[in-house]
């Protein structure tokens, strides 16, 4: 698929019709306010942003997202790290639980001047990743990955080995993060704030847990583009992840978080085939080139 | 995603503990097996097998479906046909709809001495394909594409719109083609040989109108890998077109047209998260890595 920025759709209908489809056409207007929303939103109550690049992949569109060229960010990979490490993003936050594995990858880029902090939710994990690290001969810091909804990993607040995780981690230990991912499933408006409070509340607890057992707990990280559009307090919160609020989808649009006008990405296709009979065109943009987006499976508000 | 092949699994623990993960891990026995089966069985029909490069997208896993090393394929996008053709394959089918704005990158393979064949299922389409080759001052080949279930593209057996798209495409005409997509949906082998049926009926009844007309209609081509695997009849076929069987899948296994065995790839992926309480492991391969493959969601065989 090609990929191609339009700054003033109007009068780039010629430009369109010269691109090979599909392509993805990427509005540069709305990529603009879309970043500026979220910066200003989440800056005026006093957090940092880190937005996760696994949703842009590219380098551009992340220092359209910063104030500084090479801000800090959260990947979901270890060649996405590598690859925003090679145009000069150096803060960065791999946010899928580490296994020893990779800690040669993650090392390597500590070497080169990275700041990699990765994230643990278990005693083994936590236990492990000190031991690679060590025989690295460095200190990789490690966040704990806090489960915020029951949706995926992480421990629950009040759970003790929360404490028995921050301890094993030592020094290591970098504070604590968690996803909201349940406000991808919220009905309403009411509903994202409800699953922001309590992903701040869940973060906040496990944070003030380890401050009082004597651990540092420098970071307290939360995100999802749903929460980080509409949480009422981010109080004790250090610092917000999101990722889609870049280009919005129409996933976000079912949601209530952007309006469709938001949605700064399209796939640009040429018809193929026309059922008369059915009342059917076919496109030569297939799943591949729709990343079987199924956003419009859900009626759209 | 990482990418190797494990000739001899048995002997090869070591070395998957050192890939990275996700990785994807292809068994080059069974990848063999699955091209040698499928080969055989065309062939000894009498038909010639066109594979579809469109599930492996690599010229090694094509090289071994094939006898001769740049036999004739079939490609789902025109960067498949340039990739191909670089590595030395020259009868190229691209089995998408045509559209004029694409014939440039065709002529330009043309000109390179490559035979790619198109498909059209619209006189529209067609005298669009005739207007946009001659101004490249070529001849591009079209298969009509015919619709043998009313799955997708294609003109129904018995529309008068066929002979006129022929007569449209004139000396382009280079055959008729179905691909029997509904066999996706069968639940027993017996419904597979029947879908298979109505292909195999479907473009001959087509080939058969058009060379009543004195049309000339070399090719005609059916294919999708389960009805290529239990169709019990190519009278009238020149050639199947097939893709998915070089790997198998979870929905080939579930349509009985393989065993879980006979699948070629697999994700290796790492544990990153344990949640006892719910007997959850989370692992490294997401929707990315595993292509969010629902062949589970229905029951497997």
């Amino acid at each position: 698929m090609n990929v191609a920025t339009a700054a003033a759709p109007r009068t780039t209908t010629p430009a369109l019709e010269r691109l090979d489809t599909p392509a993805l056409v990427l509005d540069a207007v709305k990529l603009e306010r879309n970043c500026v929303r979220m910066r200003e939103r989440i800056h005026a109550q006093g957090v940092a942003l880190r937005p996760h690049v696994k949703t842009a992949k590219s380098v551009e569109v992340i220092q359209r997202a910063l104030d500084a060229p090479a801000g800090p960010i959260t990947v979901s990979t270890l060649r996405e790290a590598e690859y925003f490490f090679d145009y000069g993003f150096r803060d960065i936050l791999y946010a899928v639980g580490i296994v020893p594995s990779k800690v040669p990858r993650v090392a390597a880029l500590v070497r080169r001047g990275a700041r990699v902090s990765t994230i643990v939710d278990d005693i083994e994990a936590a236990r492990a990743l000190v031991q690679a690290s060590g025989e690295a001969r460095l200190r990789i810091p490690a966040l704990i990955e806090i489960d915020s909804d029951g949706h995926r990993a992480g421990v629950r607040p009040g759970d003790p080995r929360l404490v028995e995780i921050a301890r094993t981690l030592g020094p290591a230990l970098a504070g604590v993060m968690t996803h909201a991912g349940d406000s991808y499933n919220c009905k309403s408006i009411e509903g994202i704030r409800e699953v922001a409070a309590r992903e701040r509340a869940a973060v906040v607890e496990c944070a003030t847990t380890l401050r009082r057992q004597g651990l540092a707990c420098p970071s307290v990280s939360v995100g999802s583009t749903p929460t980080a559009t509409f949480a009422e307090s981010f109080d004790g919160v250090t610092e917000v992840r999101t990722g889609v609020y870049v280009f919005q989808d129409l996933v976000m649009a079912g949601l209530g978080v952007c309006a469709i006008d938001d949605i700064a990405v399209s796939v640009l296709a040429s018809v193929i085939s026309h059922q008369r009979e059915k009342g059917w065109v076919l496109v030569d943009a297939g799943w591949m080139a729709l990343s079987r987006d199924r956003g419009t499976q859900r009626p759209v508000a």
